[in-house]
């Protein structure tokens, strides 16, 4: 249907792991003459990209979206909004909030986990720093962008300041994620590889979008909303490990907000800014597949690819993490009862991770040894045990210097192998293939709300905690999204 | 000093004058494979391009700024405020108004040639896009930037909400445009080839170091504030003939204003984010030359390059308008007495603007018959001459079809030869080398009030203007830089 495409974009989970790792490892991004010899130019680009993706999000019916969308949306809600809670009070939002306070204007919208309310453009960017700040959000591993941040966010705001029903929001999310995702599929790797954070750039399309769709824009007003987008990327990779990092998500959707209100009122923009030769594609990466942004609209969906993160730690710990909780549940272990753990894992675990000793929490991210423990210790390898009290806590140090792992070359980047054994000489034993968070292997329901519970605990109270999880749950049969942003106000 | 560049950027007016009547033919950007071609990394990024920038910006001494330096920011600022005023009534700016009128916070700024006031960042996008709307503002030829919009946008807002003294606000003006303007030079043509509209890219950089000075940021901060700009791009060519082309300096100088804000509070950032691997050189431009940026630098000022546009049209006009205006002064001709005009014009001049019966004012900017037809009748080319009434005039009409163009190669872009014949068969003759408004001829000082009176006529009562204009020629006089707000207030 389309003319050639530079290349096939297919998910590919063991260049993704490649990815993160090069990220963690601070490595610097590929030369523009790497990339160069990378390009392949999609001469003729097929008309119509921005028109077909305009025209499905405003005629979408909500009616049609599949259970088990409508489900993953609402753990994507709910992921999101302990997220934005349990960031709430990070210094990245305090300085945020304290910067751009005074310009605030109405303060109709909340700020999740904090008292102030500010204006519904400025609620918007900041919730999409605090749930980012913690690099605990959700994740669509086929692009690394993390789909909640800008449209969750632009959308409450929005909520906040006009009636949109719980069924509209979780419609308007979804529709949010897949232009966002489906965006980044076009364009990722090669957008990626040049150094956008993809999550600022594509997401600001999400976010106009679903904000778009609850204003009731017409499909001339949605392409200038997308338009309007296309002009507003925003986020480099280099700001990873800075405060700008968690910026780029909240301004994704404060810009993506804004598109749409703009639109609203017939601010004019190009039908075309997608896949138009000076448009946002061409010029923000060095391929493109359009194919991915307009094939099968309404018949799958993305957000069924979105993954969230059960250990408040790097990817690359998580299937040494998970085999050792596993043995913990099986088997009801206590640190003490441990003489040793044996580790098999991936070359990039003790690359990454191999800090032997760490003092703070900071440093037990990077720590094997440290994440193991403390799992087996407390349960769990959430935010609240990545601390500096966790770490230094002699029953953990004790058992962590009792931890040995080697790399083991047929172990992949998903996989860990696992062997305890106890004081008494008993031997347990297994072996992780895809590691909990995975699409493979999803959170559990279970799992989530008490990822949620750990995320919230210092903000909210556990009753409160508990109307927040029941609220997003149960979103679609609530009249008023706002009590979304009601339940998450300690 | 530093590696081997990737292409000297040199002033090649020549090329700029091809862009420019590329784009006003709407040929497409050049291909992603093209660009590729044109490739050439510069592999060892020099350090501290970013670093030295800030220092300079945090401490250049406003006593140091040479006389011509700040008569150029006088005229670069009342050339600014003339053009906002002009296009402050444009439904471009009534719309951005209405639609994000509802979230502005404190209104403590004003919106120029309105009633309305906002908050300042809100101000800095409004009268960014005012200042634009009418494409009569300053232009930066060597880059195409357009500097005051996103700059002086950004200080005024900010002016009224601190104090700030002309003085200083004139030279973080010079600061801004300078910041800018040598980004701008290291990644032209490439940059602007690859399809961003470059006053919105690098124009935030210059809001953010100009209202960062205002701030008082120190050196830490002020890299944070480029950071902070750095991920917050606006704008692609693809806009152009829509609204947000506007909206392009007026973001810039809305998020050059927040990136600034931010830094001031400490949110941090990268220290190296104009030339690190994933910065936004590399990530934004297919080649750069980082000596553009740091050498030289209070030594040599942009601002000294910037120009000013006479005429209300395409710059492929200029010659053949002034050709005719020059004949009209000296010899104090009406269209009546005029028998035939003949124009030996550059190719450009029919191929883009060859329209031979104009039925708008729109329509009579493609029209060299009509523009100059028009400059002899009303002894001007500015904005309220290209109306659909003047495009109606008989005597106009009766004129423009007594004027022949023809294409002479030997004619330069910047160049036409007049020849008028009276009705009484003398014939009068120039021919000109380079258009006024260029920077080998500058506009007078009272041409350029006269361009302000212009503009601002259906804004402001003539002494109104009379202020302003006083206002911005005597600015580093005055004890409070609002005072600019305040004369441009109907």
């Amino acid at each position: 249907m389309h003319p050639p495409m530079s290349f096939t974009n297919h998910m590919d989970r063991r260049s993704w792991m490649k990815t993160a790792a090069t990220l963690a490892a601070g490595a610097a991004a590929p030369s523009i003459a790497t990339q160069a010899r990378a390009v392949q130019n999609n001469e003729d680009a097929p008309a119509d990209v921005t028109r077909t993706l305009a025209a499905y999000v405003v005629h979408a019916k909500r009616e049609d979206l599949p259970a088990p969308v409508r489900r993953e949306a609402c753990r994507t809600l709910l992921n999101w909004a302990g997220c934005a809670v349990g960031g709430s009070r990070q210094e990245t939002v305090d300085i945020a909030v304290r910067a751009l306070g005074p310009f605030s204007g109405p303060r109709k919208a909340s700020l999740l986990g904090r008292h102030e309310r500010m204006d519904a453009l400025h609620a918007a960017l900041i919730n999409g720093i605090s749930s980012h700040v913690l690099d605990f959000d959700d994740t669509h591993l086929k692009t690394v962008i993390h789909p909640a941040g800008p449209v969750a966010s632009a959308i409450l705001a929005l909520a906040e300041t006009q009636p949109v029903t719980g069924h509209d929001f979780l419609h308007a999310l979804v529709l949010g994620a897949e232009v966002e995702c489906r965006i980044g599929n076009a364009v990722y790797p090669a957008h990626y590889d040049r150094g956008w954070h993809i999550t600022g750039t594509a997401g600001v399309f999400g976010a106009a979008a679903a904000a778009g769709r609850l204003l009731g824009l017409s499909e001339q007003q949605m392409r200038w909303a997308l338009g309007l987008a296309a002009v507003q990327p925003v986020g480099l990779r280099e700001m990873f490990g800075s405060m700008t990092k968690s910026f780029h998500p909240g301004r994704a959707a404060q810009n993506g907000l804004t598109a749409a209100l703009l639109a609203k009122e017939n601010f004019t923009s190009s039908d075309a800014a997608i896949e138009a030769r000076a448009g946002w594609a061409h010029v923000l990466s060095t391929a493109c597949d359009f194919d991915q942004i307009t094939r099968g609209l309404g018949e799958h969906y993305e957000i069924l690819l979105n993954t969230y993160k059960p250990f408040a730690c790097g990817v690359v710990l998580h299937p040494s993490i998970d085999a050792c909780l596993q043995l913990r549940e099986a088997h009801r272990l206590t640190p003490e009862a441990i003489e040793r753990i044996d580790l098999s894992v991936h070359p990039l675990v003790l690359e990454l991770t191999g800090k032997r000793a760490p003092r703070t929490g900071l440093e037990g991210k990077f720590s094997v040894y440290f994440a193991v423990s403390v799992a087996i210790a407390a349960g769990a390898a959430g935010v609240r045990q990545f601390t500096d009290e966790w770490v230094q806590r002699p029953d953990v140090v004790a058992l962590r210097d009792r931890v040995v792992a080697t790399v083991d070359p047929s172990i992949g980047e998903t996989q860990a192998r696992a062997v305890i054994t106890l004081k008494d000489g008993k031997r347990l034993e297994t072996f992780v293939e895809h590691a909990v968070g995975s699409v493979e292997r999803p959170m559990s329901d279970r799992d989530l709300d008490a990822k949620v519970r750990d995320l919230c605990a210092s903000a909210l109270k556990p009753d409160q905690i508990g109307r927040l999880i029941e609220t997003c749950r149960t979103i679609e049969q609530l009249r008023d999204a706002r009590v979304i942003a009601d339940a998450a106000r300690p």
